[in-house]
């Protein structure tokens, strides 16, 4: 059976996550459905990161098996029309070999978190950032933020159901970027690692946003770390605000799309 | 009475425009329902751009005249609390003296338009963007623009209904910013004049997104402005890509905010 890859973008905010779930709605669920539209099912499709309730994505990867030979460009299009009018879109398809596994593949996922300061409530860009009332300072941020790149035992920033089989990570990339927006300042946190710990980046940036607000001194989150112990979190903050920009392979699957 | 202005920012999808309506929401329909919560009613605010159905605003401007002597920053917050849960908020408030009019003391209006080029629908976006499923050549859009900068008889991209005392108007800026986004390029125009026709703009990017298609030459965009003749104008484009962002005063009143 040919197998293809997807590139998936999709707004969480009505999805219970992406992994299939017996009565809630999931991205995952949706995706084979529309799968199901195209040639019978079931379809059991597997993922990248298999993001929580209300996360976001500009670049899930999945990957199927089907029966048919489609071309690439036409399977996207068949399955966008199927996934109308849910906010979910494949945005490229490509075939990959039998031996391409969308999670065991991957090499490295990258995510943004999207942090707004500004007074009054947001409207345009509602349940896509996370807004604090506050101002925030960047600059501490980012000090503490360089207290977390690197390989580190990420017990404290991880929740306590994670089912990874090490607290050790390597954190590649924490950047973060400050814009001027309509009537605010925006925070963008982008990480890089080969893999993160359940509910490491929202535990990261809860406990950036501490220091940012000067609750936190920033040599605070270097002590958090080696404690290695969940308590010395700061608050993990909402999902809204998280998006699963991208994720790598040893070759880039939509390289020719 | 005391005067302020209002600096406001929404979404315009679930309104039909700006201006009060009878039975349909609206956004000064909004506004003026949270002032008669701080202050018994009625009362009619007046702002600088009645913004069509489902248009948007980051930066429109409203005044009002209350009975009682509000702290500005106090204002915003409590109108902010009545406007919930709709996507209305005063990001801005500011004392003013009592010649000051939104509408007629304004020099200068500012707007944004969003076109997005790709194939896949949008997600993240959707409503607050016109996509179109081909790609756009932005030079030509560019080349195309420079023809309607400056004072001109804008009769070809006004609406039949417009009711501007004259169709000449002096547009003083149409830039055009291109913006790799996830998944697609994004065109986005910055136009700003004293005042616009009714239309203007969603005619202007309407006819310059079939330039960028290829359907239209550049210089057709030159031949189309000179007869003026709303047939000679291409399609109107769709509300929901276009922003107001800003309106120009002699005097700033959001200055000191």
């Amino acid at each position: 059976m040919p197998r293809y890859a997807l590139k998936i973008e999709y707004d969480g905010a009505p999805f219970a996550g992406w992994q299939r779930q017996a009565v809630l709605a999931s991205v995952q669920g949706a995706v084979e459905a529309a799968l199901g539209r195209l040639e019978p099912g079931p379809h059991t499709i597997a993922a990248a990161g298999r993001t929580d309730t209300g996360v976001h994505a500009t670049g899930q990867v999945a990957h199927c098996d089907l029966g048919k030979d489609w071309d690439p460009f036409r399977l996207a299009g068949a399955l966008n029309a199927h996934l109308k009018p849910l906010p979910v879109a494949v945005v490229a398809a490509a075939r990959v070999g039998e031996d391409f596994h969308a999670r065991f593949s991957a090499i490295e996922r990258r995510y943004l978190f999207r942090l707004l300061a500004r007074r009054a409530p947001e409207v345009h860009d509602r349940g896509r950032v996370w807004r604090v009332p506050h101002p925030l300072d960047g600059a501490a941020m980012c000090e503490a933020a360089a207290h977390l790149v690197g390989r580190h035992d990420f017990t404290t920033f991880r929740a306590i159901g994670c089912q990874a089989a090490s607290p050790v990570k390597t954190l590649d990339e924490l950047m973060l970027e400050t814009v001027e927006v309509p009537n605010g300042v925006e925070y963008r946190f982008r990480l890089r690692a080969r893999s993160f710990l359940h509910n490491q980046v929202r535990s990261i940036v809860g406990t950036l946003e501490r220091v940012g607000a000067g609750a936190w001194a920033p040599d605070r989150v270097k002590e958090a770390l080696e404690a290695r112990d969940r308590a010395a979190c700061g608050p993990v903050c909402p999902p809204q605000g998280l998006y699963l920009t991208g994720v790598g392979y040893p070759a880039d699957p939509f390289a020719a799309t």
